[in-house]
């Protein structure tokens, strides 16, 4: 039975966030440096043309527990984040049509 | 530049939520009986060999409105919860090694 949607899904956010958080220092959580290549990489559409501290201050919103680093749920927290932002999107442009 | 990971599973959380939402009823809620045409199918390896109970309680856990139904951002708190559960065991597994 071929991997369904949301299983690859799930197993990709596993592997991006592994990849990036195992770059150096604790495996488990993206530090700061991390994560800004996550975003400047993964999520380059969120972060082109944008002012450059805005990555330090997403940073910090989502550091819940001020550890200076992100761990999976806080992580998690940020791509739930952005496709609610986009749902609802969505929803409004079905609506307004 | 090809889709990145992080932007199609996006995308795809985004596209299963609706195939499933748009069945019946509100467009933008899975009503109960699309969340568990949903669960059998699309994470049929965490419901398979269950007491059918079982997805009655993660329906409940999960309506943190009670409305009966499972918005977007409830819905993204299931995979978020999956994602985590599943972290972990990598974690207890590469520790124990």
């Amino acid at each position: 039975m071929s991997k369904l949607k949301t299983e690859r899904c799930i197993e990709s956010l596993l592997a991006v966030f592994q990849r990036y958080a195992g770059r150096d220092g604790d495996d488990c959580k993206l530090s700061k440096r991390e994560f800004v290549a996550f975003m400047n990489t993964e999520l380059a559409a969120f972060t082109k043309n944008q002012d450059p501290g805005v990555v330090d201050r997403m940073m910090k919103k989502l550091d819940l527990n001020s550890d200076g680093q992100l761990d999976f749920q806080e992580f998690l927290n940020l791509i739930g984040g952005i496709a609610v932002a986009c749902h609802n999107s969505l929803v409004l442009n079905t609506q307004s049509r």
